[in-house]
């Protein structure tokens, strides 16, 4: 065995990162990649000597590949909004018993999606956040630190703008949805349509939606797979050429910059103001 | 008062059009234009002193006027296939107990836009035709000559084709859509959905679909009446200048050739072979 | 003459209405009714004699009104989450050479828009605004307080929250789109497809979208015009009746209130910091 | 080995069915089955002691399938007429130097396919048939017995009727789409658009549509394969019972009969004439 895929409760990320790659195996990894500023950068050590993946199966969806395929080509001339929503079927009925997920779980687990789509579509950092959550439909969850719909402005380095809105109370299916604006074209990526076949019923034209992300991103999750698969299997030279060619790969920086990014969100929810966040690059160095 | 505007069954229509283009009235007159090719003949000399339009609204229609417009462009490159539905609500309460519209309503006063749309699209003449009609959803009317469901195939002097299907029998809506085939490109004119507002509800997408001809072709009512009333207001040149420029303008021969074709249709449907469409030309010159 | 319709460019909107509403006449006045909130209360006063109408025509375009028909239905739910886009053409020469169209034009012509859509569908008060804003494709106009690219979050007084992205540099068309998210249903606006015709040509299937505000709310302008006829000919109670039942008049105050958001906007943009929305009921009261 | 896939060219059909299955081995054979009445009846004959599917991917596609899960649910009421399309890409070069790919090969090879769904949708026999061809873009092949556009229609024993359209000269693209019309509900499977992702680009909204049968079938030819191999792995009560409950799986019958309907296709087009189609049943008990 050569490679190890995580794909745990996110708290234990670093710590199996970390056992992984200095058992020499190489890693897939599942966002978020951890919580701590402190807690990545240690696992960023280990993650140096093997080949390391972070988990984000959007970047490995045809829609999604072909939008940056595009973007690259220069189709939709300069990005400059994003628009992304993530909506996820109602709430767990064990969570409501309990207390919700976690605090922060909004955007640690569902947001960092869409923060990992923001770098790679409008390439690139995220300067500032400002984010805004509640429980509208659950109020309970809000007394244990969970909430079920928010919305968020990243501000990127270069004036590039990307919202965010999210849910977690929806009762009628599953809706991942990402707009990128350009000056030259834009690109609507729905993904809510689960099958090219409308039904002209009662007054209306119908069709079945998507009830579930495992159904939404089944290709892009097998797509991944197969790439990390493909990645332990290759030569080192082959390897290295793979990460660096395939825009779908995301490395250990990507994964870590989108949780530090998570983290402002948090904090920005929290307080109400907009929030910076920390330069990675000057954190690796200062280490 | 200069022009006439004739609505009426269409049974009357050779008289009344006779009558109008003999008082010197412009004549917009409803599809179609009769049934016998001896009336088409007699309606069809007194229109010759006057300016004379059939009421195909279709021409009128913004979709289908852009789809006919690319063609003329070459977008498509040759037309080879048309496929053209037509599809009624649910057939009146009244009729079914009176005993169906009349013989040959089917095609004479419905499939008669489709085969204008043949002319139209492929830019040829219907040479033969063949036809399947039966009462489906409704015996009783079958009875009395009339039918709820039809199919046939028009083929063109050319070698294009045309396939129509025809209901009358639909609870859900109102349905008229069409596509053309050429080898460079096709069209589908869908022309089912309302407006451009899709709800999310219960596992599905849906948009609210017509359920009438008035409000799926309300604009194109507009616009043809609109072309009617500038053809009488304008001076003769004008006039001669709008009916040759403008493809929305169909001529008292487009009528005249639809209606013969429906015929052809009415006759193949109750013999189950294929029909010969009678040359029209020939037709206006032996008289 | 009884009515008036006022469309000059806004400053103008707080002295015309003044004037036409102290002669007595019944007033239709474009978004934004003003700037400063000493102007709007002035001009208020002397609206209350009169009949008067925003214009705000969006809540006058069929897709809209059936989104908030269907929404008061609670074919939606709790309305949680609003996503609007206001797209524009590419930004004028003129403009661009004279240094573009006004500071605070983005929020105060363009934006005003959606925050009427935020009070109209979300139905709850604009609390507290957050927005970016920069010239990213027309850096040159920045210099002059002007900017193409903007994003915001408005949240409401009972938590909804509502995301605006505004563009004014798309060279490829015009684009409004508004999704609301209930949690049992949402409703997506697009209005970005001129007709219901699909082309399939080389490889893509493509349909013509709008160029211009003015096709697009076509209908829309018209029924509002149509309603504001109504209402000037109506007598005192249905005059009233009309105002209280038909949801797509907007108040003067409704225009007040989306006036003070869209500073509030313009402030956030500026200070890079979220602005509280000034209470108008306190304003009107305290004055 | 237990299982066989017979996936060569047709004419090695009905050779091949008899070798395997006389061989003991369960067989899973691509459309359509042979060509002659005679030779169906002999390989149907070895048939019968085996596990037998004729290949009609498209029953196993999603939408196909669900499509006909509704049908069988009541959803659409009584189906009435269907609308099915078959477009090829452009003929390949090799074919026009050499002559065409078959006479007949526009009915044996691709409206078998839509003759199969005519029988699975409309759940009737097809009893007599009209089809009209031509070679409209590329006249060289007519001399050697190909065309590249027909237009047929199917009339079903209980009066329910299907039209078909075939091309294969469509430079654009690879487009089926199947629509089937009830009187309580209908529904179109378009099938043309390869990913939910709408590009705004210049005046228009496009998405890419398939280029090919694989990519557009990918679902489904997995599908089916795994079908038989399960079916090829039950045991023999399984098999029966899979075979039964599962209308995905065409069987030998169901093949054969396409096949006789493809030939009275066949017919019909050289002469023009309507045909009616054997009754199967009577030629395999008269031999």
């Amino acid at each position: 065995m050569s490679g190890v895929v995580i794909a745990t409760p996110y708290t234990s990320h670093p710590e199996l990162i970390r056992a992984a790659a200095d058992a020499g195996k190489h890693v897939l990894c599942e966002k978020p990649l951890g919580a701590s500023l402190e807690d990545l950068l240690i696992a960023r050590e280990s993650s140096q000597n093997t080949r390391f993946a972070t988990g984000f199966m959007r970047r490995w969806d045809p829609a999604y590949r072909a939008a940056r395929g595009r973007l690259d080509d220069g189709d939709f001339g300069k990005p400059l909004l994003l628009k992304c929503s993530s909506g996820d079927q109602a709430y767990p009925e064990k969570y409501l018993r309990e207390g919700g997920e976690a605090p922060g779980a909004m955007f640690r687990d569902l947001a960092v999606h869409d923060i990992d789509l923001a770098r790679w579509l409008l390439r690139d950092e995220v300067k500032t956040v400002y984010a805004r959550s509640d429980a509208l439909v659950h109020p309970q969850i809000k007394r244990l630190g969970d909430v079920d719909t928010a919305a968020a402005v990243l501000s990127m380095r270069n004036g590039g703008l990307a919202v965010v809105t999210l849910s977690r109370s929806l009762e009628y299916g599953y809706k991942v949805c990402t707009e990128l604006v350009g000056n030259k074209g834009s690109v609507e990526i729905g993904g809510v349509e689960m099958m090219d076949a409308k039904r002209l019923v009662g007054g209306n034209a119908c069709v079945d939606i998507f009830d579930d992300f495992r159904l939404r991103f089944e290709r892009a999750f097998h797509r991944q797979m197969k790439g990390f698969v493909d990645l332990v299997r290759a030569d080192d030279d082959e390897a290295e050429r793979m990460i660096r060619d395939n825009c779908s790969f995301a490395s250990f920086d990507d994964g870590a910059r989108a949780t530090l990014v998570a983290e402002a969100l948090c904090e920005s929810a929290d307080t109400g103001m907009p929030v910076d966040v920390p330069d990675f690059n000057d954190a690796v160095v200062s280490r």
